[in-house]
């Protein structure tokens, strides 16, 4: 779409990062023909190859129409190549989290959704709409437009993972157990599997509800005890996600993944779902809202608020995150650190005290010798600490940071359509549009509306459990913590005399 | 005394360090002949002029002889010359604690105690000892040779700071009130009779008992509150120090200090002090130790022993004064920012939901509202809290850092009297002393040992009492800090709905 400033960019095209600091889920990047405009920050990977034979864009396939995938997309990439990642200059002994960030790499495309090849005109214009058997109900509810909730939340754990292998040992993964509370039946899914849901979902429901991505497509050391148990953990946060959204949840392609019989069930199901024509902008003829249409005025209103909503927690979502990084930092390096100097400095008065061969020494020696232990036992606590609370805090921002990123697409289909109605009596009047598909457009932009505002108090209630939630259990381990450290200088304290 | 790696230096003579980290209280330094050897720590004073024109051993009287002191040793020395101070790469934002150190600079000698002048000989050999009243006895205790304890321990309070003025206001000093115990009578003393009082004491006892100096002789901004409130402190510590001293306390130099009458007696005593004759080693002579005579063996096991141990405390004492003055910097800087830089993401986030339209809003955006406050006011606690407790673990410290700073010279003096002892009978077959006085020496050497024992078991007592006390109050105070903090986080969490 040139002239608005985005850049037009072809799928698998390998574009250069200019300015990563947009905001808004946009990045400013150039093209190989030396463009450079805006692109939606969810279109690109990026990527660094480390030997020149690695063809990064060629092992992912646009299009899943073969069981038979490459197992290099899942087992051996990860060795082949690797995300480049910006350590910022860690501080001494720190244990630091990775993100990705950095003014300038370059960047495959390797996803282009379906609903964004073409404008919401697919959905407005549309003479015929598609007779799909789901249909996605919006009621008014106390807090305005809500989606249909199903009466027993439906939530799944992802467990148990283990490493499997084909090709006679020669390829490996790692295969999870996920049991939906529904039937209680596990069924086996390895990481592509779950890519490969992800990509249903957002390719179908991208354009009305944020699909965040899945957690770290690549990382090395994928076999990696630590790694295992976090990716698995991420996993189980973004089905949980999915779950226990009304309409994914209620879908045939998140029930296939979850409730499938046998392998044939499996792909069978996975030929169905990859040949679905009901995804993109098209998703919002499946709207029912049983309310009044909505005026435009309120439609833009709306969308311009949710907007805003979204990119001001964007922004401070990603502050949080800056100084949790920091923190986590500053608790695993230079504190203990600290913490253990001091617990060094006391055992060795306490060494050189019990050399004086002065009687009735012993006391405070002891006593020096206990409060130095009491520093050290201090030092592995505060460096555990943020494994145990900090941790969940920054997962559950890098989850709204993730669903956050998906927003700047679903107010841009938005925006369009909006921008489609305002310009419906121009298109009448230069016959490109009939006159009786202006109240069509109408109907159907306030249709999206009611999508948006469902999708947003979705996101609203979630987001007041989700935080209510993490800064309880985060508040919780900190008092423990600090009553922790101060019971043990209590103890500490107890050793030395009473004056 | 060349030949034994120290330098020969004149006293107010200039020399530059070459090296401070000898170690046990000395440093290596070049003369202006351009020798290089070992100096007695003690001996030296850095000074730094910032103006040419300042001329700063000539304004440091080596001989008090008049009532008349040049007013620019107390009173305006500090604006024109600033002692040389290394100010470590400070982190951002941590108040510095400053400390005098670094490789090489130009020292002034400024003093050079009359009981160095000769070694020990004057004593040991002294054919008549001075009949002075003042008896010091040993005796043995539990713990061995100790000295007399009075049964009621004077202390003395130093407060009140009063700026005063002379030369019609050209010339103003501070002023505090002393109050003894046993009068409960104040007297006034300015910082240089407090500074004549050490010069006395030093000279009297320095031998024997190690006088620590008064706290920082130079330092700017001296009508600064704080600094006004440090320094009155510092000379309440020390003041107690030496009414704590069973021998210090009754001499009659401190007698004068507390007790005088008037102008005209405190005059009269201040000459009389300054004309006393037992001082230096011959202070030695009034030890009267209740106990048989010790052996040469003894005697030198006894004061190797003691110079391991106030050498090795030395370094450990500076060790924890090193971690001290990191951990201060570290809880006034860089983590009271970090926890202010949490308290606004928390804020933020609270402000971005506030923002968003949606009903049932305010118990989460209250409650992370309390949490960045909660933050905030920990990011206090935090800064404040090294006045609280860390001050006093470092001034103990910087205490304890004085005092072993005495024991070289103190051991030095010891270790002469010895190596004489042991050259006895070269010296009678040399005739340079007669058959008879070699059983004297050795009763002296004795005495001494006594001396040195009875000022060692004080030390020792001491030192268990003021780590033990001090260990407890730090100990007691970061209790209180982590149960504070725990308390107030407590508070926030409660802000939360209870899911």
């Amino acid at each position: 779409m040139p002239g608005n400033g985005e850049l037009t960019v072809k799928e698998g095209e390998t574009i250069t990062i200019t300015n990563q600091s947009i905001g808004g889920g946009w990045i400013e990047a150039r093209n190989s023909h030396g463009e450079t405009g805006l692109v939606p920050e969810e279109y690109v990977e990026v990527s660094v190859c480390v030997s020149q034979s690695c063809n990064f864009s060629s092992s992912f396939p646009a299009a899943m129409d073969d069981d038979e995938w490459d197992d290099e997309w899942d087992d051996t990439r990860s060795s082949a190549c690797y995300a480049e990642v910006d350590l910022e200059a860690a501080e001494e002994g720190a244990t630091n989290r990775t993100e990705v960030q950095g003014p300038t790499r370059k960047i495959t495309l390797n996803k282009f959704p379906g609903f964004s090849k073409s404008g919401p005109e697919l959905y407005l214009l549309a003479k015929m709409l598609p007779k799909g058997k789901e249909k996605i109900s919006v009621y008014m509810g106390e807090v305005g437009p809500v989606w249909l909730y199903p009466e027993v939340q439906m939530e799944c754990l992802v467990a148990d993972p283990k490493k499997g292998s084909k090709m006679y040992g020669l390829k490996s993964y790692i295969e999870y157990q996920v049991t939906p509370s529904t039937t209680n039946r596990p069924v086996n899914h390895r990481y592509k599997h779950f890519d490969w849901l992800y990509e249903r979902l957002l390719e179908k429901y991208g354009s009305a509800i944020p699909i965040p991505s899945l957690p770290d497509k690549q990382v090395t050391g994928r076999f990696d005890e630590d790694f295992i148990k976090l990716r698995m953990e991420r996993l189980q946060s973004w089905m949980s996600r999915m779950c226990r959204h009304p309409i994914v949840s209620n879908s045939e392609v998140l029930q296939l993944f979850l409730n499938h019989q046998d392998e044939k069930d499996w792909k069978l199901g996975k030929r169905k779902a990859e040949k679905d024509e009901t995804v993109g902008v098209m998703i919002f003829s499946q709207i029912e809202a049983e309310a009044p249409e909505l005026g435009l005025d309120e439609v833009e209103r709306k969308c311009e608020s949710f907007s805003r909503f979204t990119k001001a927690m964007d922004d401070k979502v990603k502050d949080l995150l800056a100084v949790g990084h920091d923190h986590w930092k500053r608790c695993t390096g230079p504190l203990p650190k600290q913490y253990q100097k001091i617990a060094k400095a006391f055992q060795n008065l306490s060494t050189v005290f019990s050399s004086s061969g002065y009687q009735g020494e012993s006391t405070l020696t002891d006593a020096l010798t206990a409060t130095g232990k009491t520093y050290e036992e201090i030092a592995t606590i505060i460096s555990e600490q943020p494994k145990k609370d900090l941790h969940f805090l920054v997962e559950t921002n890098l989850e709204y940071k993730g669903i956050l990123g998906c927003f700047p697409e679903t107010i841009t289909v938005h925006k369009a359509a909006i921008d489609k109605l305002k310009d419906a009596d121009k298109l009448v009047a230069t016959n490109k549009i009939s006159p009786h598909d202006k109240p069509v457009m109408a109907k159907r932009v306030s249709n999206m509306s009611y999508a948006l505002q469902a999708e947003m108090n979705h996101f609203h209630s979630n987001r007041i459990h989700d935080y209510n939630r993490v800064m309880q259990f985060y508040l919780e381990e900190q008092v423990k913590l600090y009553e922790t450290i101060a019971g043990k200088l209590r103890a500490a304290l107890q050793q030395y005399t009473t004056l």
